[in-house]
């Protein structure tokens, strides 16, 4: 997508060698007219599948899986929300995601109200590095019987794992931006 | 607002004797038409002020702004990130925020890059009980030279001190749908 493209080369910075921050228009500072045409690409993209839910994760991805929603006809959208304790609740479909950012595990949790074998899901989230956040939701979806309809993902760190898990799980990612890697702290894309 | 009060007699749910859910359409999965009537009922009151900017805080109040700064022009969303941490980041406006919920206080900031003396802000929040986050965004805003327009709430708790404390600070709040208390497991509307 070019106009995303064009956003990360010019207000992305890199931080500490190969951390790319893309906070003033997609997890901080949102751009909510660039969301309405990140949106209509996922929708370009899987308008031909039966989906009625959008899952992501808390707390950047809720933004965009909402614009998302408003495509779709009669979608709602669940956002994962993380826990930190272990202990099981019967209410909840849970499952454990590390992150490699904060180095440490939390717990995903999606209500077994609001995840069921009825759903068509399109998972979103704003980054892809090593999968661990999608891999979760795929999990949740798979815990409720619901079916993956497509992963939807803004800016994928190519040069990480996700995709390749993703992949070999059996499903399809379609990212709008792959970062390739970072030289002289610039960012070089796809 | 006619229909959220409808939405939340009718699938809200009370646990604990005075703790509220209506995580069915509001802050877990997110009834994204509702969540569209719900901005059209801001934009109605506040469409009057030089509105650019919408402020609220992550993760619940997150989809609410989306769809609120839709309906202004060029309109950003800014969301307050929580941290534990009390560190002074230069880059941050921080403000120290008491979470009565989780019975702990947390680092609410904003980067310096993204609010300023040009912003007009509208504060939105899905929920306002004792006012702990409202007062804290208002106190970010206050830092960065902002003018606070106005604060936008889904739903009140009438019986706590959140709307006080707002007014006596010099701000109105509008609020789409005010609980007056509980009865035997009901909710009790303004």
């Amino acid at each position: 997508m070019e106009e995303l493209k064009r956003k990360i080369l010019e207000d992305g910075y890199v931080i500490n060698e190969n951390v790319l921050r893309v906070d003033s228009f997609l997890n901080h500072q949102i751009d909510v007219e660039l969301f309405n045409k990140i949106a209509d690409a996922f929708y370009e993209r899987y308008n031909n599948k039966p989906i009625n839910k959008i899952v992501t994760i808390e707390a950047s991805g809720i933004g965009l899986a909402v614009v998302v929603a408003q495509k779709f006809n009669n979608c709602h959208v669940v956002f994962t929300k993380k826990g930190s304790s272990s202990i099981t609740d019967n209410d909840f479909y849970t499952t454990e995601i590390h992150s490699y950012t904060k180095n440490k595990d939390y717990i995903g949790q999606i209500s077994k109200k609001y995840l069921s074998p009825e759903d068509h899901v399109l998972i979103v989230d704003d980054f892809l590095a090593n999968g661990e956040a999608v891999m979760g939701m795929i999990d949740l979806c798979h815990q409720a019987g619901a079916t993956v309809e497509g992963i939807g993902i803004v800016v994928e760190k190519g040069f990480q794992q996700g995709r390749h898990r993703i992949e070999e799980a059996g499903y399809e990612v379609q990212s709008l931006a792959i970062v390739k890697g970072f030289e002289d702290g610039k960012v070089i894309l796809d």
